[in-house]
Parts: C-alpha cells; structure tokens; sequence
C-alpha cells in the first residue's frame, strides 16, 4: 500500500510528521514524500529541511493522498497546477487525507464539494468558502476522505485511519509505539479555552504566512478566554 | 537563544519534530539541526530524510541542546566521539532535552548519573543502567535535565520547557498554534494500559533496531493488558 505525503514550501512540519509517525509503520506501507519539484523542501519556520525524493508528476498512483497544511498551502490554494496533481492523484487513492488548513487544498481541488470536513480552529471559515461543512472534530471521516484538525491532530487522525486500514490491535500498537498518552501541561481542552491573546497572536501569525509574527510575540499575561464569546 | 537539535541515522521523526515545532516558535528562537555530517539524514523508515545544515563540530556552543531518539540511537551509545560532543555541548547549554531513548544518550555521555529522568516505556531499565534514576512520567525536569517520555511525549516536553523560557501565555499560545488538545481514538491513558501483543510487537520491534520488525506483523485481536501484571 503506498502512502504519499506531499510536501510544499512552508509546510508545517507537525502536519505532516503526526501523521506519517503511524501511518509509515503499518505493515506492508511503502510511503513517499513528493513534492512539485525533488530536493529539499522548507518547513514554514525556514530552519527545517525534508527531503521529496520523487515529484508529483512522478507519481502515477497512491493508495492514501496525504495532505498536510502550513502557511505555505495558502499560496497553493491560488496554484492550479499543484491542485490539478492532487485532484490526478485523489482519483487513484482508496483514502485521500488533509490535515489543518491541508484541508484547504483538497477543498481548493474542489474535492471537499458537499461533504463534512474538518480543519484547523483558525481556517473554519475558509474551509466553508470552498464548500464543505464544517464539523468542529479533531478528526472527521466523510467516505473516502478524512480530515484532521491543527497540527498535532495529525496524530490522531492517523490513528484513526490505521484502525480502519489495520484493525484495532495494530492501530493500538502504533498508539503504544509512539507513545500517544497525552498529558498537556496546561488545562484547556479545546482551541476555544485558549487566552484571547494567543488567539490575537495566532490569528495574526496565520494571516502573515510565516513566522515572522511570532518572534516579534512579546510575552504577556493570559487572561482565559470567554467560552460563551468566542 | 539557540536551539540545537541533533540528528542521527535512524532518529524517530516524531521524537524531533514534537519539540521542534514547539520550541522552534519561542520568540527569538535560532534553531539549527546538526549531525554528525552535513547532509540529509535518514529517519527511523529509512522514508523520510531531514537536512542537517550544520555540524555538531561547527557548533561551538547553544542555549539549548535537543536529543531526540530512534532505533539509530543505540548504536550512537557506543560512538565514544558522539558522545563526547554532547558532553561539550551540554557544557555550554542552559538547558538540555532529551526524548525517548535519546535520553539513554545523555545517559549514555555521563550526564544523568546521580539524576531523575524519564524516557520511553521500553527503555526504563536501560537508562536506569546508565546511572539515572527512572521516573515513570510524561516530562520531567532535574536542574537543567529536561526529559520526555516516548516519541510524541517531545510535545508535552517542549511545552512544559516553553512555560520555562518564555512563561505561560508564550506556552499556552504555542500549545493554541499546534492544537495540542489531543483525543486519541482509544480509550488508554498509560503505556501499561495497551494490549499484551502491542507490548510484545513494540519489544521486537525496539530490539531489532528499525522498522523491519512492524511490516512483518500481522494485524491481529487484541487482548487488554491487565495493570497489575505489567
């Protein structure tokens, strides 16, 4: 079974690798990570490098269409040649993946048309303008497509994908294998718990593309956030 | 501030990534990934590779050292010149992260003798044979000693080190962009919660030191642990 993870400038990294982490390890999976052209792709931070050894063009087929997002997708959403790759592959995939504002992507392909989706917190509305509905899950299943929340739900959408592609004792297994007990040290359970200003904050990172926004982030003082405001 | 993240043959992509895309966000953060040799380094798969841009060698000192682990790190417990590097490095940090069994390398360079640490579920008695004091935790800090539990512990790692570094709402706004509000599809909440099997795939999977072991395995059903056996 190929897995296929597709990589673009100012992907973020967590995204991709979440997934990957489970997704690589089941048996029998051979997994590629293509981009528009080989060589080295830069993460969103601009200090991480991952290697796509094979190009889109190059890949007739795969088994799972894997979708990260990052600033960088925002770009790709405008980019027709690079959707019209993941629509080519989508058509030859049993399970098609988009994590965060990945997500977006599928839906720019216009294969989000009519169907349940989720995204990141911040890309809701975005999400919606490609017409898809938006549920507010960590991950989603609609037929042959799954969607997975921010960054960090790429670790569970995997492990949801792995126990439909495996069964539970293997997607249990992987669990164990990456440790995914977590223990978050601070309370919140969902994005809306989060303090306003690192709500300000994200929102500002996201709408400048990059991380610039984030280093210029003085530290601050939270205050929570109203749940019934947000 | 810098923040150096070592890499080897065979590191598990998620013990890195999990931390990196946490710490690497800090305001002001210069993350560098260093290997031994410049070049792409290839992760546990053999799949994925990630480019070390610099040297262990060309860096001279950092703020905070990063030792994730992987299959590939057991070999580097006997490489006596890897190991001095960390020691040079660990002289110059304010703090020093190890995850996983790369936290048996820290072990392994003398620095965790006569200290707590935690790591990986499969690792305990090892690391404890290096002279640390194993504590059964997700995170855990010993003067400057941060240390993670397995593989997708560097998240919850990383964002107790950030509350350190930059305070809380700098933590909590991190934890907001990568969406660290985990829902794993299954129901375990400890490493000794997993099925017996996944238990014994995991060992064989750790004592053959890469990822040949899983692709052998066939799915199969899964019988739950009983705690006050493990």
């Amino acid at each position: 079974m190929r897995l296929t993870i597709v990589l673009f400038d100012g992907f973020t990294a967590l995204d991709m690798i979440g997934g990957y982490e489970v997704l690589a390890r089941l048996p029998g999976m051979e997994t590629d990570f293509v981009a528009v052209e080989r060589g080295t792709i830069a993460a969103d931070t601009r200090r991480l490098g991952v290697v796509a050894f094979r190009t889109l063009a190059e890949t007739s087929a795969t088994d799972i269409l894997y979708v990260p997002g990052g600033p960088g997708a925002l770009r790709r959403e405008r980019d027709g040649a690079f959707l019209a790759e993941l629509r080519r592959l989508d058509a030859t995939s049993t399970w098609t993946v988009g994590i965060c504002n990945g997500v977006g992507l599928l839906g720019a392909a216009g294969l989000l048309r009519g169907r349940t989706a989720t995204t990141n917190f911040f890309y809701r509305e975005r999400l919606a303008a490609h017409g898809a509905t938006v549920v507010a899950e960590r991950y989603h299943r609609d037929d042959k497509y799954v969607t997975g929340a921010g960054v960090s739900a790429s670790i569970d959408t995997a492990l949801f994908l792995a126990e439909l592609l495996a069964g539970t004792g293997i997607a249990r297994t992987l669990q164990l294998g990456v440790e995914y007990y977590p223990a978050p040290p601070f309370p919140e359970q969902r994005p809306e718990d989060a303090p306003r200003e690192a709500h300000a904050i994200i929102r500002a990172f996201e709408a400048s593309g990059g991380a610039a926004a984030m280093a210029a982030t003085p530290p601050f003082e939270y205050v929570d956030c109203d749940p019934a405001r947000t």
